[in-house]
């Protein structure tokens, strides 16, 4: 297909799931579980047909594998199993559970007698998500887009091509089940449509890049729609000069070690330079039992003997069993380091000083900030937000774990009786009320 | 001064600001409200000063009238008199007085016995704002930074530079009485210096354009920085088949002529046809009257007579004393006209039937959806904001009229006590708790 008739077809399709979506916008929420658990069913009852079609997927990626073009990892999360389906089936249920984010009134304020304002939340409108090899991210966005009254765009990892088809051709028939349009949820299948998708700033609203972070910095160089998603996640711990040195063990190894390649994994311990001597050994025994590679500054290796971390340490995110380690002077050294090599994402101090824990939780500009806890905390379903959209590590709203209240915006509705604001100015202009009423 | 010198002074003024608003962050609230007095009081006080800076400025500036070079209204814009002056030190001692949005909490949650996690307002950072010729929008823009604890880089029109930097001057002054670093507000003065502004999305969170459409378009297109501003408005109004027709003729005068320049200004007039017939002569006769050129579809044409509607003009914002009409045969077909042409920017409708105000006011996607209401009253000040920041007519929150709470964001602040994520996962996982506590 040629790039402008891949464009129009694309633009024709997403445009399709717009005109869905306006129809979901309005969708009362019974309607929507019913919808979702009749995906839930659906997913169930056809395990044997995705099973299948994950087959196939299987096949192809296999030989992958043998010629080194897949890795191992990536071959185990394309693999589907009944269990995996039956936690996508528990998984959509679980969205099914959750309130409807959708036609929540913020407040109503009186502006005069007669005329009132209400805000409210209502949908974005279309959802553009681009995954990897996982084929159930398919059932876990489809749900959670349905619930929030979204319009969905998917486009999953070519390995997952098979998985994905059958996956949202089961979708599709819950939802003409309960005459919601098939058009809400669309499978794009190629590399070429991503580019595309992303041009369409007039028809998708939010794009939301699972992957990694230079895939993630990809989206966000080449789109003008607003993207959710984080392309760093350089997090600190700084065990401070009145920390608890036996608690803060194990909490700088699960920190760590828990699961590393998360974006919320500690990169760069940072001690404070009264309790580095004595806590430096203990610390490392702990790490290096768990086989993590320590690098540390000058004046840690004078501590203890290490590997030298170089300043280019300090700018990375490992993302495995690596750890640097910087000794520093004060509670202030430690903020400036975090100030400059930080991503914003997750820092956290361990002490017992509540004067020291203050001052860094006023002081560190990061999206989570930790006293005494480890840094994995940093997540949507530990936070309790029942489902994770995304992590996001901008400055602005949404921001760190963002939950179904990410998916969602808001609207103003004035409620008025003729009311023209040629009352409220000039010579004998009428005073507004503006009082908050009571929800 | 070459491009590469002018990007490095700029990226080192700005990472003062920066450096500057990590102070204004943690602040407490008297201290931002005694540095606002001061500046209020400083404002009044050297009046003579600033008045004379500006009669430099309006001397270049009348030149420039003579040569055709600057309108009369920017002129009267940029001259400031006492009573300006006097209005510019109130217009400060009200920010003053509002609500410190910094520090807010907006919940805690217990997710284990000893581990709570809270979420609290915290300032942007950096704000970047870029004006036209008005002199008084430094103190405006300055004392609403202050409040909101963010550093601010401003750029306002070469015409007025000697009275930006007079009253720069005056702020910085206010601001070191009370110890607080004056980088925190910095003057840009030229047009180079707005592209290479426009380029530090690594020190800037936020940039506010107040301008033109184009203006506003060419910063939405030049800047990664994330934008707080709108392009167009162009809002409509239904005058559905059971308007009261008395009430409904005000309220489209209102919503077009009370300020026609004015992005909340009503462009397009959709008449149901089971009106069309009655109300259109009624509301031509008004419109006339205020000097309104109204431009009609075929079916308004042949009811009264008047110039003709091309397609162009569904997708104009006029700004000025225009208006199209069209008639639609339903609900539905004005709803599709909303969606295709509609800015998302205010939309009303002027119905006494309940139904289909709530079928409107549920389907149209906009920031403001208004029933039998001006859609003039889409504006921070009369929803009662206290001070309107900027409009947004983008999807994601703050959007419409934004106050004070588009120049801060959230941070998630977690407590514990030497919680590891590693007791919350595996064959002997422990539960969360999740239990919100009462703020």
């Amino acid at each position: 297909m040629s790039a402008t008739t891949l464009n129009t077809t694309l633009r024709e399709q997403v445009r399709a799931t717009r005109q869905a979506a306006l129809k979901l916008a309005v969708l009362p929420t019974d309607i929507k579980n019913a919808a979702l658990a009749a995906i839930a069913d659906a997913v169930e009852a056809r395990s044997d047909e995705i099973l299948a079609a994950n087959q196939q997927d299987l096949a192809a990626a296999s030989a992958m594998v043998e010629e080194g073009n897949l890795s191992a990892a990536a071959y185990s999360r394309l693999k589907l199993t009944p269990d995996k389906i039956a936690t996508m089936a528990a998984g959509v249920r679980d969205v099914m559970r959750l309130a409807d984010p959708v036609g929540e009134l913020h407040w109503s304020r009186e502006l005069d007698t007669g005329l009132v304002l209400h805000r409210k939340s209502t949908p974005l409108g279309v959802l553009g998500i681009i995954f990897e090899s996982r084929p159930d991210a398919v059932t876990q966005i489809s749900s959670l887009a349905l619930k929030t009254g979204n319009g969905v765009v998917l486009k999953g990892g070519r390995e997952a091509v098979n998985s994905c088809r059958m996956l949202v051709q089961v979708i599709h028939s819950a939802l003409e089940a309960q005459d919601i349009p098939t058009a809400s949820v669309t499978l794009l299948t190629t590399r070429e449509e991503t580019r595309a998708l992303l041009a369409l700033d007039d028809l998708v609203d939010l794009v939301i890049p699972r992957g990694s972070n230079s895939f993630v910095r990809y989206v966000q160089d080449n789109t003008k729609i607003p993207v959710l998603g984080h392309a760093d996640g350089i997090c600190h711990v700084l065990v401070d000069r009145a920390a608890d040195l036996a608690k803060a063990v194990p909490l700088v190894v699960d920190s760590k070690v828990n699961y590393p390649a998360a974006c919320n994994a500690l990169e760069t311990l940072l001690l404070h330079t009264d309790v580095a001597a004595e806590f430096l050994p203990q610390v490392l025994t702990a790490l290096q039992a768990e086989g993590v590679e320590v690098r540390g500054c000058d004046r840690s290796r004078a501590i203890t003997d290490m590997s030298a971390a170089t300043d280019s340490d300090w700018e990375t995110e490992y993302g495995d069993l690596v750890l640097s380690v910087k000794v520093v002077d004060s509670l202030a050294d430690a903020l400036a380091h975090i100030e400059a090599y930080g991503s914003r994402h997750t820092e956290a101090i361990f002490t017992e000083d509540a004067s020291a824990a203050e001052e860094f939780m006023n002081s560190v500009d990061a999206a989570g900030v930790f006293h005494n806890a480890s840094t994995r905390f940093s997540d949507g379903f530990r936070y309790g937000f029942g489902a994770e959209v995304g992590i996001s590590t901008q400055k602005l709203p949404p921001r760190g774990p963002v939950g179904m209240e990410g998916l969602v915006t808001y609207k103003y509705l004035l409620e008025g009786d003729g009311h023209i604001v040629a009352t409220y100015s000039g010579a004998d202009a009428r005073p507004f009320i503006h009082r908050d009423l009571l929800s």
